[in-house]
């Protein structure tokens, strides 16, 4: 071992950190640098999957993977949380330790972001991670075994708060998923209430409107009743108040679900990087502007579309293809040598799955519905396991059964 | 069809009336009687497995058997709640409607008796009957699956009051489900509290003391704090407060299930019939005292136990036999002719359920403990099923994985 081998830290092991270890262990020899990962759980977890956890549809079993089974000897793996980052003393601070680094890679993921809604921090549930997930899933299923002994309506609404990505998939799945806690209860379905409140004039903001309509009418089909250009105002331990305009509207429901904001770690903000809403706007090369060690990836990086200009929404497409530039210019900068790469979003498309056998999307520029586009959801998913841990991890947590 | 056949009326599907619809259409021909069964849920439940479904290792359709499909042409099944009797009248209200009688057969079964003891009504489950049970399974889940977001170590301690049969049989069943609940939640099972609160001074009073040290020592190792001679005092949303002596002591926890006492139908005593805690002490022949037309069996039925003087407690076993006794007997009325037949209880034995692979209990006289006592606690349960349906119910329903 070299003494004075350049120190990479890389802080998260979502979709973009475990990638950026991943392919720093490929590329760099044992002795040209030491290589530590730091993540709060032991587990990564396919966090585009959490829908699915959240409505019981799918094991989180299934979406966690152990951080270490994907790692070589070249990756120190450290399971601790972050909560500091002292980027003039180029150090972190960990809840038990801290760790110096040469090149430092943020990728803390996302927090939920409430906006400052009265009650919903409290008694909202989001899709945050898979312990919020399983709490919810247990959660609802709570609720309908208490409506056998207590029958009472709004034990059987469920307020979806927001009609973006994350709103539509969890309701996608909640079709799919009511119908076997109705059976597993002796509940009519007729009494359950599936409720969507946006409080954009639209869904699904991004999508051409035959796919955003294909969307609804499949939701709607499955019992979703949308509530869209509402506001939620506040959110109590009996349900929500919402407005349309001047209209105040009370909601009695047991299960709040807030699935409209998402915001890049506070992390990044409490380390006084310069960010929006957790959200760095980065260099060409993935850096901090202020400092060259420091690259920002995944969800708290924020990257410009040239189309439109407006950041790209953070997704794990991007986190991953932003992680194969990291990990390119994090061995330039340990090597001393080669060019530096611009990091250019290549965008593949985006499918919305709509529960387990039914989606829509756009795929290589071309839109695509139904069982094709569910197929192509599940090869998405695949590709992302292939990314982070090769044909192996496929085998071992890829989804098969498709029909 | 003759139109003056004596109507019979049996009201509840438990074991006692379940058992004498079904020995009664073997006994009488179509036009000797019109019977009718009334039961709240189209469902009988195996209420000696209630434990199982409330611990959540046994699923409650394994339990329940649809009530028509064990009775022939000769019954007339009524799903309906009873809700007054009126025995000067010979008829019985009904939620939706009114049955007369010629003979009537009370098997109303059990209901949770709580002493009066303070909030334990409002804050605390009984393993009372399928719906209570299916709450109680989800409610610990949806516990554990907050502790991961809140890690409040009261939502994992887990109250049991009462040392009886019902307590113990549960605490053995939760003895084999809190490991899988650690797992699913990742939760250390040393953050896991059972603890069983008994006022009396001893654990399953009417076993001998060998019995109940083995099955204390069973229930210890798997975890469980006995602390017995203490009295609960008040159930609040916060846990209990106990008393043993003047010591009193609060015990946070989210989950308490009242197993201490047991009582008959309440509508028994709203009917005005001479009884103590909704139990009546019958004739010789199972019939009300004041009243021959009416026969009352199972859990509202108080028979003395010539040999200590005190009235057998309520179980399966009794009302199984009461209700061959009970169909007997009607049949001679029916009929006009005939002796009446004395009950007599046989008492085979009874076996105590330590989870699905210990067990100890006396059988024909004889203690046993260990894997043997829990494959006979497996043969009894499927001879109670093979008495209410034959065979094919028993191929059904029956407990066969004993090892």
């Amino acid at each position: 071992m070299t003494v004075n081998k350049p120190k990479v830290v890389i802080l998260g092991a979502g979709y973009a950190g475990l990638k950026t270890a991943v392919d720093l262990q490929k590329k760099l020899g044992i002795n040209e640098a030491a290589i530590t990962l730091v993540n709060k759980n032991s587990y990564h977890y396919e966090s585009t999957w959490l829908h699915e956890a959240a409505a019981g549809t799918l094991h989180h079993d299934k979406m966690c993977v152990d951080i270490k089974s994907l790692l070589n000897s070249k990756v120190t793996f450290v399971q601790d949380t972050v909560t500091d980052i002292k980027k003039d003393e180029q150090k972190v601070i960990l809840e038990n330790g801290e760790l110096e680094y040469d090149y430092l890679v943020v990728s803390l993921g996302f927090e939920s972001e409430t906006f400052g809604i009265k009650g919903l921090k409290e008694h909202a549930f989001s899709i945050a991670n898979i312990n919020a997930c399983r709490e919810i899933r247990e959660h609802m299923e709570y609720m309908f075994s208490k409506y056998r002994t207590e029958q009472r309506d709004e034990l059987l609404t469920i307020v979806v708060g927001g009609a973006g990505f994350t709103g539509i998939e969890f309701l996608g799945e909640l079709g799919n998923r009511i119908p076997q806690l109705c059976e597993e209860y002796a509940v009519p379905r007729e009494k359950v209430r599936l409720i969507c409140v946006e409080a954009a004039p639209m869904v699904l903001p991004g999508f051409d409107s035959d796919l955003v309509e294909y969307a609804v009418a499949h939701l709607e089909k499955k019992g979703v009743e949308f509530k869209i250009g509402t506001a939620i105002k506040e959110c109590t331990p009996e349900g929500i108040v919402v407005a349309k305009g001047e209209e105040v509207e009370e909601i009695k429901a047991a299960t709040v679900v807030w699935a409209a904001g998402v915001r890049g770690s506070s992390l990044v903000e409490k380390a006084g990087f310069n960010a929006v809403r957790g959200r760095v706007m980065v260099t060409g090369d993935l850096r901090l502007p202020e400092d060259d060690k420091v690259f920002i990836i995944g969800d708290c990086a924020a990257i410009m579309n040239p189309e439109n200009d407006r950041p790209y929404p953070p997704t794990a497409q991007i986190a991953l293809q932003e992680a194969e530039v990291c990990a390119k210019n994090v061995a330039v900068l340990v090597r001393g040598k080669g060019e530096m790469t611009e990091f250019k979003f290549d965008n593949k498309g985006t499918v919305c799955s709509l529960g387990h056998d039914d989606a829509m999307g756009v795929v290589f520029g071309k839109k695509i519905y139904g069982w094709k586009a569910s197929f192509m959801k599940k090869v998405i998913d695949n590709r992302s396991l292939f990314l982070l841990g090769g044909a192996g991890l496929v085998m071992k947590k890829g989804k098969f059964k498709v029909f």
